[in-house]
This record gives structure tokens, sequence and C-alpha cells, in this order.
């Protein structure tokens, strides 16, 4: 028996292929599926069976594609938001076998209402769980958010514990083997460390250590959790299947002068580390350092913007290509391949950032410059831990609906948890015509200037 | 300016991509296409344009399926035997400008009414010809094959000679970029290095050492070529334009059940090596080694037969896919996942062959067993300089439908020149019910028995 | 928090890399040692410890080699059979700190007397044991074996009962992460399945199952183990610290005339699948199929051996080198460039064997052929559990010393548990001069024959 | 026969593995050599010839390395400056045979006393030269320097001339090989193609243009190269042979703090983008960006310091580490594993620089700002062309030596051909404390000011 994780790191999401000799499962599978065929192919496996946790709100599933590449079955909970076209419906007590691996379905709801876990069972050595699939009901160090059904909040909640109950009731010795690792929005406190098992998660996992059910449904109303608008697209996707990934995700290499006629009516993503675009980058351009691609694009992208891609190399733009696409965004019409180095060789107009660093911004929290104003830019959970003083907060995904409310006669010092996203901020602020504008690299913890709550 | 090679062995086809700054071009891509993308886009560049050298008869283009990918256009040689609906016509004078790179329109018809050649001029250095695309018209050590017009071959082998007289004329100093390399049935003379230049070809390419025009038509009417069936079916569909790869091509894993339940409706295809074959086999596979799938796949295989596979590993049966892919075979049901070992550990019944060595068969001659008879199973070409006293030849792409010939009743060695098709032979006959044959895995060239040519 | 495991395939043994934030320590690392190295650097981290669990016997240590490339200090457990000289002692009690993880040595001797295993504890998230380290103490669904000290079985079976009891109290909730897995000689009840957790074991390993500690004791006394000759020159290279895999591992390419002479003062062996081997081979060679290399090269293989190898790739025959460079074999002078095929090619004389399927054999089990002699070459545990009637028992890492009691004249049917090691074995018969042998290709449990236990 | 590039990029060095059949020859291996034998066992042949066509000034020669991984021997030419200790004397007419491949030595004096050619025929085909590895004799678009030997400055470019025409003599269809590409400080004009024939450069190369041999030598005298300070240390290790590459030359990952102490005795390479560095870097840290680790470590590092690396990625410091490798730079003591960010989110004081684009540089070039001067850090030939009025000229090599020529009171805009050069430059006057520097990021070429020469 063998359990395989394939990871999608941008959205910190967790597909599995589980499997006996010839036979394979595959467990919430992401739009670009060849990976899952050629796994299961190496190990002298077929995949037979695919498994949905939940219909996911933050991906395209590719269960359907992937049906249509195998001929495998699909399976989804009971109660989804709406059919699912693709899947049949497995119930608690269903189960699959595949050579010495069992499969048994449980109703896990609480997360969303279609939630399924499912126990392995390896008959080769004995009938206890070896392992549960926990989808976004149990994670390591966290549990699921429940905040997707906002007109009966408590019920979901109390759905969840009950869900809880029942995997914490395989016994310590399960392994499990969750949706999302740490990074994911479907989650906030998750651990860095990606395998757990039920019986550490039941001694540690903060949620787990409520002392009552109502307790439990406190804590989870108290929880705040951003819901990007791309999520309604996946949703609506993942009941009718959506489409396979593009045959080639390598984008349009362009040269400078095609790159800047396609950039008029596209939005221009800038994917270089935050430190080259602070340096110089094409004006308009949107600092979506790669890492942030999966976490932003969503609030800041339409289905319908044409996009081009500025770049350090094929391979960043590549990838970054892959992470647009597993949210569905393929409208990529190029990438600008001499990267910004071409552009500004070729004469182009380019504009820059200031950075500043602890030391300096300490000083000017000390001294405050005229007409100066900090904008945080990181989301509700955590500006209640603390922000610095004076700040006006703003979440970044919210930033584009919002910059309305910020005088762009005045100079803004963007801040978050260390200077990603308040350089993407930044960029926004000068889309809206904010010219006075630099970022703060670094982390709050580290000023001397104390944060203040609320 | 750079000139990128992309093979594919089985075939011995070449393609091309060639480009300059950010434009490329891509000379006869192959079916699977994604490689042209990703090595466009590892350079910077974009594919703008797709070029065909002539209607290749041997494989898939992929020209169509590249173009769908990239939005370049597809061009054509004129005279086609029937319009390519998805090229526009390029004829001799044309040129295309990709940065510092210019390509000019050669139209060298020969091999094909329709074939043309592409030179290419460097403009950051000269204007002299650094290279030239020379399709089926000149290879390095030969030229093209001229018997795809029956009716009229002086005709068309005239018209190669004054075609390649026109490449000559571009200057010794030019390399030369061909469609294929040594072991293509689009010409048997080909040397294994695998880059020329005019001049060097002038000096030493046998078929252009001839006195006169007229010699050259005499050498090239005398010449044996064969044509598998599947030739045609690649025509057809190069004149519409054929499907794209599966998305997938790992075949699915098959368990030894699964496997065997298959395979009563299919062809077998082991693509172990010859020796492995030798050793055990499910009883009616074909001994296709992989090294031979490009070459005779399409002369034992109906483009509706479904078909298994027998392989040592995942990857190896990953490749055969592959290759059959490339010319139109895509109904193969799986592989049995666990190779031969696993078949005859699940007590299945196989088959052995015998295989013998030059001394036992000099041995067999000298003196020859009751019954016994030898079957060469090379080409006519082959056999035309020189076979073993009192061998039967039949061609091993036409030993399918000429089975019946043999008797039964009698003992076979099967030769050829290494052991390979002999093998491939050995299983043909066994399909058809001859069941004492044995293989020489050897060369003639090391017997003590000298070849006799009638 | 990451765990990460490094597998040697042909070995079962599986090396682990353990780290937090920009620090990482390797618990037994094998001799090529890179790999880690690599790791560590992809995750940003570096390694700053090493681990041994025991000193192996299976295989050459890396940790000399690996502290020489990072600088790194090694540890080791008390009470060696010789001072390990390139290692401190780490001790009960110990503890080492890399950012949030703790490593908590455990002393848990019996398989060896310095056996030790190393507690994981994750502070970033709390302090039960998420994992251990149980080198060949625990495995999954086994435990170490316990022969190693003839002298004293007894007191070592029990103070490996009593090192199981100290790792139970570690908490069903903790993984466990031992040195080998199925496949490996260091123990034969392995399960396929590579992961586990103390309470899964717990529950069913069967070695924890025993009602005392007195029925534990009887239990491993009654096991049968086998210990290659090569152990004793690993234990003596673990003590002083082996030398590092020579820089390139790829072995010369000879041409079929190098690989001739080369052959006459080598041992030839052929790592071709069994079947290939059966169809086709060098005279005199054995038949070492690449999955046989780490389990039977350190028995039939002396350390003053020159090897040639015949391949079926360049890249069959480099795995076959690093498998045999981590047991210490260095002396592989070439392998055969051309494969069989040229040797046959270019008139040299092979040998072949012929392989029995379960219907033939038990044809003559029924009514066996004169002279006729089967020979089962499965280890003493195998046959403990039942043989074929009329077999003689000589397991393969002996046969080579007691081919001597076999009779040249009679006619021989090797068998094993698949064929693999009856063709080895069937190799071995060949070089000792017997010449009338073939091999059973098949599993006893498919004959309509039963077996017979004395 | 097949010939095979192998390039190492920063250095635009390229050596070439020739062989036929088993048998392959390498020219001018660098330092790192493992790749040879897997490109020559990749084709089923042995390394059994070396052959360097002239003592290697800019990076480290991996003859004797390979010499003593493989056997086989290594020929040099005739008078170097010192005897080459692991080579033998390999002269005009000596000539190597691998199969079908003869390989002629030519000997080619100019760019150095000992410069062999080597002249291949290939005896498949024919007899006349198919190619000539020609080392740093003649290049694609231009021919060697010619400036090492300063006392007799007309003797080696006349030697260069009389080489050159044996080069032509070997007749127009011949290919050339050459030991460098595009962007090696071994020849100014290169082209960006990689590939000619000599037919080609015959009637293009501008060096084979001129009337006479005087004119040549005339023009030969009037180039001006650069010397990086690290040809002497090549220059003595190619004498006497050179280390192998460290076994793993993956760099130790520093956290922030060990990093930060490291830092104090060493010197800070900053590997990332010349845009990451402009955006925020580690005080006093040299902005080598990657691609311009091969040409410019050799001027600004002694080999006994101590280094130091911030990169992107640990691949990125992976990259820049094999790069110093190969020019003998091995003291790396590890990379920042966090990056920039780390080192800012850790609270630690990092500095930016201002990039300036083509539009505020015409500004102020119209109204010069009081104290500012611009400097330009190309080299003499490129400024030779022409340069920005008023500007001063230091070439980025000589600058740490020259910088006390410049006023620490006044305010520097530095420029090269793009920006990079003038980003490391800046970084060197940070180095000196000279504070208010900033960098042009772009070309002189789109500037509104006309250079001037004087």
């Amino acid at each position: 028996m063998f359990v395989q994780k394939i990871e999608s790191p941008g959205l910190a999401h967790m597909s599995w292929i589980v499997g006996s000799v010839s036979q394979a499962a595959v467990i919430d599978p992401r739009r670009d599926c060849e990976v899952y065929v050629e796994a299961a192919t190496r190990r002298g496996a077929a995949i037979t069976l695919i498994l949905e946790t939940h219909r996911n709100e933050d991906l395209i599933s590719g269960a359907p594609i992937l049906a249509a590449m195998t001929g495998a079955k699909v399976f989804h909970g009971p109660n989804p938001a709406k059919p699912v076209q693709y899947a049949e419906t497995a119930r608690e007590g269903n189960s699959f076998r595949l050579g010495d691996l069992e499969i048994r379905v449980l109703e896990t709801p609480g997360h969303t209402d279609d939630s399924l876990s499912f126990v392995i069972v390896d008959h080769e050595t004995g009938d206890a769980p070896i392992g549960v699939f926990t989808g976004d009901a149990l994670f390591v160090g966290d549990v699921g958010r429940t905040d997707f059904y906002p007109d009966r909040p408590r019920e979901v909640a109390g759905a969840l514990y009950d869900s809880l109950q029942k995997l914490i009731a395989l016994g310590d010795q399960a392994m499990i083997f969750p949706a999302h690792g740490a990074g994911s929005v479907c989650g906030s406190g998750m651990a860095s460390r990606d395998f757990s098992t039920i019986g550490y998660e039941r001694l540690h996992n903060p949620r787990l250590q409520h002392a009552s059910r109502e307790e439990f449904i406190e804590a989870k109303l108290a929880e705040h959790h951003v819901s990007p608008p791309y999520f309604r697209r996946m949703e609506e996707l993942n009941t009718v299947g959506g489409e396979p990934m593009p045959r080639s995700i390598s984008p349009t290499a362009l040269s400078v002068d095609d790159f800047a006629s396609c950039a008029d009516a596209s939005i221009v993503l800038d994917v270089r580390s935050t430190e080259a675009f602070i340096g110089a980058h094409v004006p308009g351009s949107l600092a979506l350092a790669r890492k942030l691609v999966s976490g932003y694009a969503g609030w800041l992208l339409g289905y319908d913007d044409d996009l081009v891609m500025v770049a350090e190399s094929a391979e960043q733009a590549r990838l970054a290509c892959k992470e647009l696409g597993r949210i569905g965004y393929d409208r990529v019409r190029g990438w600008l391949a001499t990267s910004l180095s071409g552009w500004a060789t070729a004469g182009r107009r380019f504009e820059t950032l200031d950075a500043i660093d602890a030391a300096e911004l300490d000083h000017r929290l000390r001294r405050p410059p005229e007409d100066w104003q900090l904008l945080d830019v990181r989301s509700t959970e955590e500006v209640s831990k603390g922000m610095l003083p004076g700040a006006k907060h703003v979440y970044i995904g919210e930033l584009p609906g919002r910059a309305g409310e910020l005088d762009p006669e005045r100079r803004y010092t963007v801040v978050c948890g260390s200077g990603a996203r308040a350089t993407l901020g930044a960029s926004v602020l000068r889309r809206h015509g904010i010219r006075r504008v630099d970022v703060f690299r670094g982390a709050m913890r580290h000023l001397d200037t104390p944060l203040t709550t609320e």
C-alpha cells in the first residue's frame, strides 16, 4: 500500500494518490492532472477511482478532467450546494477496495455541507485505520473554516465539531492527510510541519482543546477569513466541471515592442521578486511576486482581463502561468522575454519604488513627516493582533475597490508582515494615481514602536 | 541566431527550430509538439512561423497542432498531391524575416512534387547562406528516395537531380539540416554522422558523384525502397491535419488478470529487448522490441486494432506509446504492469524461443537438419548484396501476408542483420501456427559460410 | 519542521533528513551523500548534525563522508563492538535542538548493542513526540533481527524487547521512521507500506503481540536470518570510516573486443533482466539482474575481484554500479557498451538457458525425467514453510561454496520464489561446470503439486 | 561519428566531445568534468583521449582531472610558457584514430605559442576534413586575441595570420568548433550564432578580410583587451594541474544571524538580479548579478577572500558557486538562505540604490545637477567608440584599485552598456565610502544626447 502527496505550492493545496498493487485512487486532484497518471504509472498502478473531499472553492478540480483521461469514476459527498455533474454520490458507510487497501467513507460536514473524509485500512497488516484523508475538516494544527454559510454559522461550526469527534474516534494511531498545508486561505493556524496523526492533533491542535462543543462554536465564530471573489467562479466550475489546462502553459515570448503594445490593453503582472520590482518596473504593473500569485491574483484580476507578464526567466513565467491556470486565469498573452533589463536598454521608461527598513520606519514614527500616512494592508485577522499607531487599515484584497478612500495628495508608506504585500499594495496605489508611496520591507515586531490594539 | 535540432529517434526524424532574438520558426514539427514551445520559450522567442519541407509520409505532421497552440502560420510547398488544408503556399523566391535571420524558399522537388528547401542567411554577419533545411532532398551521405510516383520515375529522379544542383549552388560553406538521419526508411545510405555541409556532400555524397544527370537517374531507378502500408494513412492525415497526441501517453497499468482479458481481443506487443522475448514471452505476442516500434509497427498493426503491451518498465511502455502515437496508433489499452515476471509467478503459461549463435548456424549449414529451412526476413535491398545458400526470402513487413507460403510442418531458423527482426519474424510465424522456429542472433558476415548472390 | 526520506532501493535502506528553518540533521546517511546536501540546500537548511542509529552492517555509512563535506558532527551510540572513530557518543537523555525541532536520544539496544532511537518533538506545536527514528529496532510490521551476537542470543533478544517497550511508551501518536523497508535482509516480515505509527504497530505488528518478554525471546530465537560475508567488510569500514564514492560512477564503455579481453580476468555480471539472461548471455556470466545486485553481490563477489558488466543500457549499468558502490564494490572495469546484441553480431559465442513454466514443472513432477534433480535456492526461512517433494535445498548465497555437492552429470531444474534467484543459481551452476540446467520461472503456489514440510 | 558541445555559459567557453562507436576524445575540458563521462557513457563510448588546444588562461583546465577519472592520456601543444606537467606533447602531423574518426594535429600558434587545432576526418564517408577544433585561433566572426606576449606583439599577430591560412586551406566544407562563443573575454567580435564553417568565415569573418598579412597585424595591434588578474592563477594551475571541484557545490545555507557573523570577515556577493540589488541589498555587498560572475569575479575577488552569497534561491546560489569554482574560487562559506526578505524581516538594516532611465539621464545631461559626475565603467574598447560628454572613464575591473581617484563628496551616476556593470560599479563605490551614487539602467544609444569620441 502506498500514499503519495502531490502538492500545489502557492495554494498550499495537497492532493493524494493512494493505492495497492495495480490500482490507485486520487483524492482531490487539481486541474493539471497528468501528474497523477505519471505517478500511478511509475508504480505500476492504474487510476480507477477519484474522490473529492468537498467542492473546492479555491482551485479548479481536476476530477472530471482526470476521469476523462483514465476512465475512473468520481465520487463526491451528499448535500452539495448544487449537484456535481461529473460525480456519483458517496455516503457514510460506503467503502471501496483496491487490492489490500480499503477506503471507507465518513461524512464530515462543517467546512461545507458535502464534506467527506476517507479512512484507509491496510488489510495486509490489520484492520485499524492507518490513515484518513481529512479534506478541509482537520489540518495539521488547525481545522477547516466554517464561514461559507453566513446564514447558519452556529449550525455548521457545530457540525464540524461533531465531524471532528468522528475523526478522533478513529484512534490515535491514524495518520492524517489533509487537503491543505501552511499558507492556505482555508485555515490560518496550520503548522509548518506537513504530517501528523489523530493522536498528536488530539493532544496539541488548538481547536481540539476546547472544553465543550459550545466553546468550539464560539471560537469558530470569532475567526476572520477572507474570501477572494474568484471563489465564486471556482464553485461554479466545480459543479459543472472545468476545462483541462492549455496543452502548453509556456507563455509566448514577447519582444519589447510587442510587449508594449500588448500591455496597453492588458494588466501587467510583475512576477519577479519584490526587491526587483522595487528596483525598477514597467509603469502601471502589479507587483505580484510569484509567491503571491495563487493567493492574490483572485482578488485583483478579472476573468476577462488580458494579462501580460514581466518575469526574470522563462521558467519563472511558466510557473506563474501554471499557478494562474490552476485558478482559471488562462488569458496570459505573453511575457517580456528580455525581462526588465531589455525594457530599459530599449530606452523605455521604468519606475522605481523606495523601500525603507526598520530603522527608517522607527525614525518616521517618532517624527512623522508632513502629509504622511501609514497604510496597513494585512488581513483583519492579522491586524486584530496589533497595528502601528496611526495606521489606516485596508486589506490588500480590497485595496483596488477602496483606493478611492485614500487622498492622492498624501504620502503613503505601505506595511504588511514582510513587505511583499506592501509592495503589491504600493503598485495598486500607483495604478490609482497615488504617486508618493513607499514600502516598509521588514517586520513590525522588530520596530522600537509598540503595536496597538483597539 | 540559433538552430536547434529536435529528434524523434525511432523514425530517425529531425525537426528544427531556428530563430533570432525573439522570434522562431519550426521546420517539420512532429505530432507531440509541446517540445517546440518549451524550446522557444527557453530562448525567449515566440514561434511565429511553421514550415514544412514536404508532405511527410512517415509520421503525423505537428504543423496544424503547433499552429493551434501558438497562432503561427504554416507554409507548405506548391503542387501537393492534395491541397494541404492547414497551410498557405510558399514558393521559390519567397522569404521570411525574423530579426537578423532571413529564410529563403527554394523549390526542390523530386522526393515529392511539393518539396521545398529553406535557405538561412544571418544578416548579423553576412549574406552568404549559412545553412539550408533540405528536407528529404539531401541527407548526410544520401539523397531522397524518388519512388513515390511509380508512373513517372524518371521525371521525378531528374527533378531531384536538378534540385540538388540548386542546393550545391548555395556554396560549399552552407551547412545542411535534413529531415532524416541514419536509420530512416526515407533513404538507406545515410551516414551515422548527423552534421555536414554542402561542400562536404559535394565531395563525398555518393549520389553527388554521378557523371551525369542520366547516370543519376539510372542509379535512382535501381534502388529498392520499402513503403509500409501506414504511409497512406499519414498522407491522408497530413493533408487534412492530424489530431494532437493524447494528453497523457502513459499507458494504463494492467494487472495480470486484466491484461489477460484485454489480450484476447488485442494484439500483444512485447517491447522488451529481443533477448528478453527469446527468454520468455506471453504466447501470441509480437516481438516488437522498442527499437523496432517506429520502423515496423506500420507494417504489422492496423489502425483499428486494440493493442496491449509487455514492457520491462513503465518508462519503456511510455516511450513505446509515444513512438506509436507519432505514427497514429493511439489504441493502446494498457501494459502488463508486473512485466513477464508477474505473469509467470501468477502461474500463467509463457513461451520461449531458441536463439542460435554463429557457430551453431555454421554447423547447421554444413549439415542441414531434416526438414530445416532458413528464412531471411531482410529487405530486398539487403538481400541483393548476398544471402545464405538455401535461404528463402520474405521481407519482415510482408511476412504476415505471406506466412501462408510457409510449410507449418517444417522447422525454421529466421535470420536478419542481427537477430532483432528475425525474432519479430519468429513471433509472426508462431502467430500463424508455425511452432518449430528459432532465430539466428548474430550477423551473417561472421559466418564461415559465404553468402551467395544470384 | 520537515522530515524527508532518502531511499536506497536495492538495500531497502531508508535514511532521513529532518530539520527546522535553517538547520538539518541526517540520520543514517549512505555512502553517496551529495543527495543530502542537495536536499538540505533546496530547503534552505544547513546540515549541522549527523546521527547513526547503529553501526550499519549492510552498507557503507556516509556519516564520516558527509561530515567532511559539511563540517557537521557525527554521533553514534555507546557500546559499539569497536570504537567508531569518526563519531562522538550520544547517550540516553542527550538532546539536540535545531530551531523548533528537538531530537532526544533513546538507547534501544537489541539489534546491536549500540542501537539508538531518536525521538523528535516539534516545539512549534507541542511537546508530545511527533515521531521517532527507530533504526533497526522497530520496522513497519516487524522488529530488528537479534542474531548478531551468537554467544548471547537471549540477552540481546530480551534487550530488544525492553527497547520496544520504551518506544511504545512514546505514545500512539508518534510516527515511526525506520532504517529499512520491505525487502531488507535486516528483517523479513516488513509490510509493503512504508509509513506507520507507534499506535498502529502496537496494535498490529506481530512481534508486539507476544504475551510476555519470554515469548518474544523464544520467537526471536526461532528466526532464521542470512548474513552475507560482505557484512564483515562493512562492519570494519563503518568503524574507521569508508572512502567516498568514486566521482563518476558511470562505468567505462567497452567495445566487444575490450570487453572480451577484460572478461578473462574478471567476473562478468549480467545485470539485465532475468528473461534477457535466459534468452542469451555471455558464457560464464552471473545472472545478477539489477534487482538482485544489492542483495546477492555480497554473497558472490570478493572485494579483490575485477568486475565487468553486461547491461541493457548505460543507465542500467550506472545504477548497478551505484548499488555496488554502496556496499563497497568499486572495481567495475567497464560494461559491454553494445550489450548482448553487439556481442552476438560480432560473431561471439553466447549461451542460453531454458525456462519452464508451472505446467511444465507439474508435468515433470508427475513424471520425473531421468537423472533429474530439483534444486531449491531459497533461504532457510522460506523453505521452512514448505518445499517441493524431492528438492534439494542449497541457499543461493551458499551455492558457490557448495556446488561441489552437486553431481555434474545430473540434470537440474533450479527453483526459487519467482525464478530470479533460480536463474542466478543456474548461472552459478554453469560456472561450476554443470551444463544441464534449466530454471522454473514461476511461483510454487501455482503448481498442482503440494509443498511438503519435514 | 559524433560531435557534442559542452558549454560553460558565463565564460562563454565551449568544450567538445568527439567520438566514433566506442571511443571518444574530449577537447578542452573544464574543471567539473563528470559531464564528459556521462555524455560519453550515454553514447556507449569510453573517453580515451584528452586534447588541449592551448593553455587556458580563463578557466581551470579539467584535463588532468578527467585523465585521473578515465585513464585517458592528455596531449598539449609544443612551446608552452612552462611545461604542462600532466600532458604529453602533440605536434603537427600527429594523428589519433578512434574508430572511423581521425584527429589530425595542426600547429596554429598566435593566440598562444602552444596553440593547436585538431582537424577531424570521418573515414566512414570520405577523407576531406569535416571539421576542425580551432581553440582560440578562429571563432565565429572573430579570431583569437594576440596580446599575451607584450614584448613581441607583431610576431605573434603574424603567427596567428599564418595559422589562419592553414585553417582556411582545410577547405570551405569544414565546420569550425572553437573554444569560445559570444561573450568571452577571449575575443570581442564573436557572432551570436554558435556554428559556422571555414567557407563562411573566409567570406564574412572581418579578420579574414584584411588585404595583407601586414594589415592584419596592424588591426590586431590596435585592439584593446582586458586581462583580469585571475588569469595569472589559471596559468599557473594549468601548468601543474588544478584540483577537482568540491564534491558538492551547493553552498551552506546560513540563517540571518550566521550570515551576519560570517559577513564581517567575508566579501558579500549579491548574485540576484541587478534590479533586486537596486531595490534592497545588504550593506557593503557587491552587485555581482549571476551573469557577471564569470566575467568580473576575477577582477574583484582575491583567492584568499572568504565569500558569502545573497541569492534568490538555492539553485541560483549553487549555479553561482559552480561558476566561481570553474575559475578557482572555492571559499564560499554559505549563502543567506532566507534571501533579502528574511534579512529585512529580521529587522536588519539594508540599503537601496536609485536607478534612472533614459529620460532622466537626458534631463540631467541637459541640466547637470550640482557636484554631479558621470562615471563610465565600460572597457577601453567600448569607450573608444564614444562616451557621454563629461563622463569620467574607469573600467569596472580597475575600479576597486582606482576608487581613490574619485571625490567622495561628489554625486555619481554610473553608466555602462545596460546598467548591470554600472550597478556593480555603484556597489564598489559604496564600499569605498562614496554614498551619493546612482545608476543608469539603459543603453546610451537611446539617449537624446550624442556620444563624443576624442
